[in-house]
Order: C-alpha cells, then structure tokens, then sequence
C-alpha cells in the first residue's frame, strides 16, 4: 500500500503515519515529491486498514498495491484448476454445458428436458428447486421435493445436478442432493451463506452478483477457498446497467479476464446474461470464443407455461441447434464439446 | 396488463393467447390498432405470469398496468405509517437520528459514543455485532458478543438499539438483543432472511441494496409485510454508479419518491451514502431537507482508528456540529428535531 | 402509444385525454379495467409528445408501442444493408477488420502500421486527425496535417480510410480525404454534426455512446438517415459501468440485438470496448461468433511510445496472430474474412 | 505519477522505465517492495503519459498522484469564484434561481413565463432556442428567432438570459443574444464547442453529461478556462443509472464535492435530475441544503401543451409556491434568496 499526504500534511503528520505503519511490523519508505510526500508500507500490509490510515490527519488517500485475493488468484496457484464431478471435468479442454429448466416443476417436466439436453450433448442438469424470486407472490420453488425430484431424474439419466442454496442452514440438505451447489446472484455477498458453503464437500458454482465488480466476485471465491472448499467455478451472468433493451449486460470482457486474475474455471449464463432467448444463441457462441471452460443454459419443454424466467428458455430444438452451432466454434479456439 | 402482439401475429395466436388469459379468470379487451393489436387483461391478472405470456407465438412484449407491490403502496395505505419504538416515533413529524459506530468494538468505545451521541440529540443507537465485510480477512464483527455490549449500553444510556442480522437462523438471538433489526443493503434480497424477518416481532430497518431498483426496495418490503412484520423502515444509503470519487451515489429523489409510493417511513444513511466523512454533513441537511424522517449515521470516537468504515465516520465533535446545523434545516421544512 | 390512467382519474379527465388524442387525427380506444382505464390511440401518434399527455390531469404514465426509429428499422427495411467503399463491402458474408493506430502521428508511423495491418489482412485503415481528448494538455492530432497523411498512405497502400469528424463545419473537409467518415462515441447525441454527416457523401461510422442506450444508438442513426445518407456502419465500443478493471464494458448482446433491430452494418472495437491489449484478442472472437460484420482495431507498431490509447493498442505480430486466430472461428460461423 | 512494476520486473526492465522518466526532465524515487518495485516520479510529471508507460515490459499499472484539473482547482484559485452578470452574482451568500420554459416556443409564451418567475424572485430566465432532441421527428427549437425572442423578453423584463449553444459556429451569434451560454449535457465532451466557447467573452454555464464524472465535468471547465474564459458556472443536473422511476438520478454529493474541489460556482438542476415535476420541489430544497449556489428550473404556462419536457415543467403557481419553501431552508444554511 502507498499512502499519498495532502501537499498540507506537517512532518509530525507524516511521522504519525510512520509510526502507525511500523507498529504494525510493515517498514516505511518515504518519497519526498515537489508537491506530495508519498508514504510506501513495505512487508505485508495486508492487515493495515486503509480506511483507518485515510481517516489520520494529513493523509489524502491510499493506493492498494496488491489484489486483495490470494487464494483465487493465478499468481499464488498458476495452473488451471479443473473439477471433476462424476467424471465430468470443468475447467479442462473439454467445455461443459450445463442446461434444464429454470426451476423444478415436476418430474415429467424435469426428466423430458434432462434426457432432451442429455442427447443434444448437455453434460449437467440445472434445475431450482429454493427459487429467489423478486415478488412474494410468485413460484418460489418446489423446495425439498424439488431436490427430490433432481436426484432421481440423476439417477435416471446419468447427468450430475446443480442446484441453488439460498439458506445457509440448508447446504446440508441441498449437499445431500446436488452435484454442485449452485450461489446465486443476489447471494454472492451472503457472506454467511458463503461460510457454510466453503465448510461443505462440493464443487460450487459461484455466479457474479448483477452488480459485483470482477474483484468482489474474486473475493467471494476468496471466502469460499478461504474455508477449506477449493472447487469454485466462477460464472459470469450479466451485470445490471442503464441498458433496458436486455435483462442484463453480460461482460464478455470478464471471460479471458477471470482467466487472467485466477486459476479457477469460468462459465457463462447467457441466459440471465440476456433475458432474452432470441440473443441466448449467438451470445453462447461469443462466451465460447472468448475462452468460456463451459455455459449453463435454461431450457424448457413448453417455456409459455414455464413458472419462471420462460422469456429466456430455449425450447430442446432450440438447444439442439446451438449446441451443434458451438461444435466448429469450440474447435476453432482449440477446444472440444 | 397488457400484451402488444407483433405485426405478423395471427389471428389464431391472437385467440391463443385470449384463451391463457381467459383461463386465468381475467377478462381480455381487444384493441385493433392500424399497426398492432393489444391485449388488456381485466380483473386481476397479478397471478398471471409476464414471462409465461412473453413466450407465446405472436406476442412482442407485455406491460405491467399495476406497480408489483400492494401492502407497501401507498394506494393501499393512505396515511402514514409511524414505528413507535420504546417512545421514540419514527415517520412522524419528529425527525429520528441514529448514530454510532459502524462495527461494536468495546463497551468502552461504544459507551463512550453513545453518551456522545445522545448528548448531541440522537435518539437510537446504532452499531454492528455481525459485519458483512468484502475481504474474509478484515474484522467481521464480535458476534453475540457485540450484541451483549449493546445490550448492556442500552441500560446505561437509554437510547433503544439498531443493529444488522444477516443469518435467518439468528434472528431470534439478535431479537433478544436488539430494538430494531437490520437488513443491510448486501442482503436487501436475501428472501430466506427477509421471510424470517417478518415472522419477527420487532420493527425493521430495510436498506436498499446496491444495487436495486426503488421498486425492488418496495418488494423486499412487501415480503416482510406479507409475512406479517407491518413495522419497515426504508432507508436510502446509495446505490451503486460509474462516478469513482464517492463510495455510492446517493439518491435523494428516491426519498420524496418513496414517501410518494409508499407510506412507511424514510430514513437515509449518508455515510454509506457517500463514504467520506468530509460529505456527510451537506448530505444529511440535503437528506431532512428532501423529506427523510431520519438519518443514520457512523460516528466513531478515534474514527482513524476503526476497525471498519473509518472514512465515513464523525467524530463526536462533528456529529454535535451536524445535529446542530440540522435543527434549523428540519425547522425549515416543518419538522422538529 | 397507451395512456395509463390514475385511479382516481374523472371521467372528465378522461374526455380531456381522449379529445386531445383525437385532436391529433387519430382515433381512441377506451378500456375500462377494474382498477384503471386505458386509453390506446389508433392511427400514426408518432406526432403525439408523451410528455404533453403525461402532464395533463388524471394521467399516470403513457407507454409506447412502435419503436421510435423507423428508417433504421427491420420492420421498414427487411433486407440487410451492405454497405461498398472502393471495393469494400461491409455488412456482407464477407468480414471487415478496419486497423490502424489510434492517432496519425508521423507518415512514418502510418505507412508501417498500414503495411502491417494489410498484410495480416485489414482491408480498411483507421487513424485519428482529430482526437477527442479529456485533458485540454493532451494531445489533440495532427488535423488537416493527419488527413493528408491518411491520404498519402491510402495511395501507397491502396487501403481506404476512416477517421473521425468531430466539427460539423469540418464534414467538407474531412470528406475531401476520408472514405469514411466516424462518429466518435461523446459525439453520438451531436445533432449538429449528425445532421451535417447526414447531407454527406460518404459512408459513415457511427460509434455507440458510452452511455447510451441502443435505442439511443438507433435513433442517431435515424437522424443520419433521415437527411439522406443511408450508408451508416454501426458500431459497438462498450459501455460505461461500475467495473473498473476495464476501459468500458463491451456489450456482447448488442451485436445481434442491434441485427435483429436494424438492418444496418454492424461492427465492434474491441480496443476501445476493453482498453486493454492483452483482452483484445479474445474478445474480436467474441465479437466475430456473436455475428458482428468487422472489427475496429488499434495497432500501433510501439505502443509503449504512442501519443495515446498505447494501453489498448496492440503491436503488428499480436495483430497478425489475431487475425490468424479469427479466421476458423469466422468459418465456424458461416463468415470468410 | 507512480509506477507499479510487475512481480516478474526485470532489472533491466525497471531501468528502461527509470531512463523513460528522466528523459522527460522528472526524477525518479524507488522503492523496492517485498513482491513488488515501486517507481516514484518526481518533479511535474503531467506531460508524461500513463499509456505509453502502462505499455513498457514489466510494468503492471500506473497511479496518478495530482488531479488532472488545476485551473479549476481549489488548490490552485484557494477563494471562491463569483460571477457577476447584469448585477445578478452567481456564487456569493445569494442564491441565484434560473427558471423557464424548456424551449422557447412563442413571445407570448415566453413573457408570460419571465414575468411569473421574476415575480416570485427568479433572477435569470431560461429557454431553448436550440434544443438537442433525441428524435430527429421531434421540435427542434426556434433556431434564431427564438434567440431574438429571449433578447425581447429580456428587454421587456430585465432578467439576463440563459440558453443553449450547440454549434461551435453558432457561438458568435448566440454571444450576440444571450448573456450565459450553455454547454448541454450531451455536448460536455464536444471539445470544439468548449474551445469555442473558451474563447467567447460570455459567461458559461457548464452541464455535467449524463455519462461523466466529477473529474471529468471539472476537465471539460478545464478545457473553457484554459481558452482563456475564466467565468464557468458548474451545474449538476443528474446521471444515467440503472433506476427507471426517475429520468436520471441526482447526484447531490456532487454539490459539496465540487466546492470542495473547485472554486467554481455550483448550480443544480432539478428539472432534468429528476425529471418528474412532482420532485422538483423537495429535491430543489435538497440541492439548496447541500450547499448549491443556485437552481435552474423548468417553468411552463401550460405544460400539458409544452413541445418538450412538459412532464418535468412546474406551472408558474407551484414555482411561487417551491420559492417560498425554499426561503426558510436557504437561511437555515446561512443564505439568502
């Protein structure tokens, strides 16, 4: 960290903040400018407070020299991690998608659409089973018969699950059910929800809050791996921005951007990226091109008479095509589906 | 609502989407335009869903008629609703400031606060035993602990106590500790927590997430009026924008907007508001003098020593400053401080 | 257009609205819900303001039904524009990499760079006259100075030119050396200068606000088309959002939002969508899968000395690998390039 | 300035960017961190640009150490700066109200609106002759006979006048009518028109864009004041965020943060901030209790039947009525009005 002093700030201020940093074990080193005097911590000064050294008399503000994350980052672990779930890696050569419905409606519903995606090349199956809905009033999920459900469409096609926990007090439950548990936009700061999460024994799919930066996305996997859990699959899903054309901005740029910051593996919703099915196609095959380890994609039998999100659903013809749109795509950047 | 078919709809998709309407129990008014026909459901079409209707064959898009939310509207509820708390009303003509420091540290800095603080005028102490902190490495909070100390300041002082509850499942435990319950702007829709909130038998102080909406804020107030818990306090605190120089854009519209919509009371937070202590003080005359019924506020005896949010807080000799430069702002606007 | 009507709404505030419509020559359709009436109008209410009827009594919002562009409409214009510049198509099956250094700085500068970039396989070569600077103490190019460079190296290289017009009175002039002429992104809402771009001779590229809508962007184009020149090449440069670890964020849905849209060209600029080099490449994949029709690059041959935008500009063999690299993935997408 | 080096940073490499420094006229300080080596640039740095340096090998980022602004820095010009027109001081103790119609639209029209706001203790009139619209379809303004119409209102009323220029070409003849320019929001960054109107001999009246920050509204005053025009009045008038209820969202923290940062008038815009007239009178309080130098307000006769903006306008009684209500606050902070 560097700390800049106002062009005001008197040597016993600067020699406040010298002393304040040394008691903290970090050294000092002192830049004297024409109009500034710059203050560098040097050691780990990771467990200074910034705001505490802005707040002293004679600081105009600090500069952070290191990310904030460690444990995510590539610098401290520079190979790709890749999880395996069921013999299903993420995070390799090979790109994963993820598809099924939005949420758990029934098992005729659930099974139709996990053996449709299965046969168009799915290799997981998504499906909400506790829904965060923005109205109470509208379907909040199946719940526990939901996960039920989940299971046994698993055992019935083979395709390991992925499904959302909103209830920190409910990964134990979900973990019993699930493949991969699943925190949601909304939850990507439910720092409690992210404890319990980092305790359990599953891969995690961790999407982007909608209006996350890159970095607090990297620290909320930073508080997953920090708890022992390093199997975290980022996902970019769209941030929220003054465009009302679609329900969300997706940030391709966060794609090869994630590779760079970290070793964990990137997906992509276009889904929620857009709200739209109509773009959910040619968006799938921009996240590919830019470096996606794999998609996760709503898809649902009948989308007219989805209990949510139908507007973005892709019917399993639909999915079909895209999916042998992505083929020559994926080979064009070096990669298999 | 109403449901603008595209150019090429057909007649038969036309009577498709009649049909949906018609089994839902609404009626549909047809309106044939030169270019489009409209759709208008009659009756009470809430429970029919928008995306359901977006998916049909012929249909462009929907518009909702009626705004989401009904027991927060002020339509519903003309007058103004006022929380009475251990004798201090809030919504009334008398403005509320709660003031303290952001994170319960010892009961020496937080009695020390609160017997400044309420010296200066403030009628409710604030602080935090559970801290959603960004990094898992900063100060997360003393826990029960902190919730004791406030405990235990209450007696002392008198002041009744705010304080924020993240985990559903210790919302009894804070409950017994704490006058008002906290939701905090990262958990704004966290619906296992909001759920859990309005089967609590204590008021709320709802914060406005990051990144919501003004009709999400009203939403996630619905929900905890829906569950029964008719005592919500709104609070702006700053949503989330491009401009770097201030930690959140303080919106001072949505506070003669939500008196508008809405008639619960309004309170704003202008040290998250804006995050630097030097913009709280015009903030908050700017607050009282748009219509807020409160303010809350961090004030810290040695901020640049706080193990969190340094930068925002007053110091005590500052906050008297503010409560005093306030008195002729509320007189002004014809409220009583 | 619909017009919402309050709850409270009189009837004799509703013959207000429904003469006034019918003042206008078009005709009214009243429907009366159980909680609102609505009011659609019939006929061409283009000529209608919202904001008069907003404001008379009973009113409480309106809501469109036509897009407000119409000559940059599909509906108006099914068939896709392809826009030819000495050969050039754009907007065919055909890609178009423009390339080429942000600023003219020296003729040596340009004639190597455009050598560069037409042997990896640029058909169109960019480069600044005129800079839109933020700093009045940067540098602003080289004016009249740089379009003859432009020129001269158009002759020795046989590539055409773009380059931006930021003065309306200089539209002559550029056009004199230009074969197209750019609008750059702060210029987008300049009606003065779209107006005189619009009685120009020459194809135009018209850059995306950094906050504007895609609406916004049509009905920029809208105005160009609506005085005359109908050879307008869409272009998507990124957004300004919250996230600060790049320049802007790229809008990856507008590509094929805007083609569903319009039937204009559509190209993308990676450089200034991301304002990092190393982000660059990924992201023109992104661009070309997405079904962009060409790309806008910044090549400069030492980007470490360049007079501005070195950050995003990538050296001739990084451009030469791109290109390489975005051949099987134009393929994969049906494109050559 | 400061460099970051990369971990990785070579010696030679950091000797390449020490040599880069020095043959710019600075020194340089460095600082040899733990992980990391920090470059220092000592002496007036702000000709060296941070691209070019952020392309060097080994370097990871730069971080500028001055504002880029100075002319309109409070470090540079410590008092405040008071501009004066016709006797009306914009920046002193007295609060300064600008109110008008949108667009000039008739004489009857505009003097019928002078005389109301004059009457209840407005002191510059407002209105459009030029007026940006994002329809091309939509009423473009009067041109120069609405010019002409404001100087005979003037005449009639003795109120100076405020209005648009949009044309660098067109400054010299709107000079010749107005006694304030205005730079509209979406020409904040048209740096031809700022150089025009640099070297214009009026006093401006600077919007901020809908898109921009603080730093760069106090860079476009830059841009003015370095032409040698040393009488800009800043005014915030709201920005684009992902909010839908308002038109754009208010930024009231930006009042006191340009006092603080410039010597600049501040004047707010509440018409446009929010723009809903049922707004416009809290947040007119608001703005005053924040500590702007004055208002500039939308007034129509008949808004129902303004050509634009008419459901932001108030009507001349409600104007009467927000001035009284502003009064008392004005004094609550030591003002007057």
């Amino acid at each position: 960290m560097i700390v800049i002093m106002k062009q005001s700030a008197t040597s016993a201020q600067i020699a406040n903040v010298t002393a304040r940093i040394e008691q903290s074990g970090c050294r000092v080193h002192l830049s004297e400018g024409e109009e500034r005097t710059i203050i560098g911590i040097i050691g780990n000064g990771r467990p200074l407070d910034r705001e505490q050294l802005e707040r002293m008399d004679g600081v105009e503000r600090t500069v952070p020299i290191l990310r904030p994350f460690k444990l995510a980052s590539r610098d401290f672990h520079p190979q790709d991690t890749v999880v395996t779930i069921n013999g299903v890696t993420i995070g390799g050569k090979q790109l994963v998608v993820m598809a099924g419905p939005c949420a758990v409606e029934s098992h005729d519903q659930l099974l139709e659409t996990a053996r449709a995606v299965k046969e168009a090349g799915a290799c997981v199956l998504r499906g909400g089973a506790f829904k965060p809905r923005t109205s109470p009033y509208s379907f909040q999920g199946l719940g526990e018969e939901g996960l039920r459900l989940l299971a046994a469409v698993r055992e019935e096609t083979g395709l390991p699950v992925v499904t959302e926990v909103m209830d920190p007090h409910k990964v134990p439950l979900v973990t019993t059910y699930a493949d991969i548990l699943q925190v949601g936009a909304r939850n990507m700061q439910n720092y409690t929800l992210l404890h319990a999460i980092g305790e359990a024994q599953r891969p995690v799919l961790l999407k982007r809050g909608m209006m996350s930066t890159i970095e607090e996305l990297l620290m909320a996997a930073e508080y997953i791996l920090s708890h022992g859990n390093d199997r975290v699959i980022l996902c970019e899903r769209g941030i929220r921005t003054f465009e009302p054309y679609t329900r969300n901005t997706l940030d391709i740029s966060a794609v090869p951007l994630l590779k760079q910051l970290s070793h964990l593996p990137v997906i992509v919703d276009p889904s929620h990226g857009t709200g739209k099915w109509r773009l959910v196609e040619p968006v799938s095959r921009a996240a590919v091109a830019a470096g996606a380890d794999g998609l996760i994609i709503e898809v649902h039998p009948h989308p007219e008479e989805a209990l949510s999100d139908g507007a973005q659903s892709l019917k399993p013809a639909r999915f079909a095509a895209l999916m042998r749109s992505l083929r020559p795509v994926a080979e064009a950047v070096g990669r298999t589906l």
